[in-house]
């Protein structure tokens, strides 16, 4: 394994980048990094992920893997080490499956909205953002009472896909301008923010939330100044 | 296996809902088909996935899973049986992966803004589904010269989420008033068309390409009528 060349390309603050880099980093993987200016993309990252010409991609011995969930996909199948990431259980798979992807549809969209939109539209993204952190506290108490991840005592492929979001809570509050409920309404939503928060592969890479805050507003005032 | 309960909530157009139909048939695997209506949903399929309220959803011995890629994941490993749909070799899943994913992010988002989209907005949806058959016509070359397939000889879980799209063409074309170039363009789609038209377990529940259309139509006229 020490032969392998393993290779992240990313931008800083990318919650898609962060998945990947988590997945690396709970499994022990030693890899090399190179930050992508989006504006400037190099040629190794067009080449490697010529369809969305997107972050993160994971170049392994010289083959490009793009789609942050597909990484992860790879990661858990390529070092499975002592962290396995996805049950082996087909239906406990299939539901870390759906809670990962509900980020994507979900977290993200709203998030992308509370940056971007205006009036009504933006006013929708923060109740939306807001439900999907309702459904989550929600989904922690079935699939997993009383534990702290979905994957129970220890991260699996739904926290993964989830977590990279508790670092853009601040910055998406800000420019919300809304407050999220604390943990006598989302215990198990706050349960799990602190337990993620609390993993040493996961403070390794987590940028800090006033700094991710700092880059929303700036992205946010671009967007007011060019309406 | 003969004890098991299987049972299809769908909605007969949806592409998303055919990946589990296609699946399910190329692994020969007998299951009840509930036809859902849009408007008037059902009480099992409004239990079976509160998060989207959407079909398709695969109800397994009472279980419900939802999101149809991750559905046709946990038919793979349930029954594996002689038709295996994701390659055992990392890289070549994480291929298989990344391409089924594509029809969401680029067949389905193009054709989604072919109906309902006005104006540039829609002249742009035209461009960017052609830009994506080109990719998959690319891709076909790449991953799989000389064979009709993604998975080669036989469909694999890249095939499985693309060919849903197939039945759509027609009706995309219609409301988007272009002409998809021919083989001599795309030789490597058009020979993947046919391929996946003549196998047995897609032609059981596709539904006729004019039938789409006429649907695709409707959807269409109503979007203006209401613009």
């Amino acid at each position: 394994m020490s032969k392998d060349s393993v290779k992240l390309l990313n931008f800083w603050p990318s919650m898609f980048g962060l998945r990947v880099h988590y997945a690396l980093d709970l499994k022990g993987v030693s890899y090399d990094y190179q930050e992508e200016s989006l504006l400037n993309k190099s040629k190794e990252l067009l080449e490697a992920n010529p369809i969305y010409t997107k972050i993160p991609v994971l170049i392994h011995n010289g083959k490009p893997i793009c789609e942050s969930l597909v990484i992860v996909d790879y990661i858990d199948i390529v070092w499975p080490g002592s962290h396995k990431l996805l049950p082996e259980d087909p239906y406990e798979k299939a539901v870390a499956r759906f809670w990962a992807d509900f980020g994507d549809k979900k977290l993200y969209d709203a998030g992308n909205r509370l940056i971007r939109a205006m009036g009504e539209e933006h006013k929708k993204a923060g109740e939306d953002f807001k439900w999907a952190l309702m459904k989550i506290d929600e989904a922690l108490g079935t699939i997993a009472p009383g534990k702290p991840f979905f994957g129970g005592d220890a991260m699996n492929f739904a926290d993964v896909g989830l977590a990279p979001f508790i670092c853009w809570f601040k910055g998406y509050q800000k420019v919300g301008g809304f407050v999220l409920p604390g943990p006598e309404e989302w215990p198990n939503l706050h349960k799990w923010v602190d337990a993620v928060n609390s993993v040493d592969a996961i403070k390794k890479s987590t940028p800090s939330p006033d700094k991710v805050a700092e880059f929303a507003e700036v992205i946010r005032k671009r967007v007011l100044g060019a309406a």
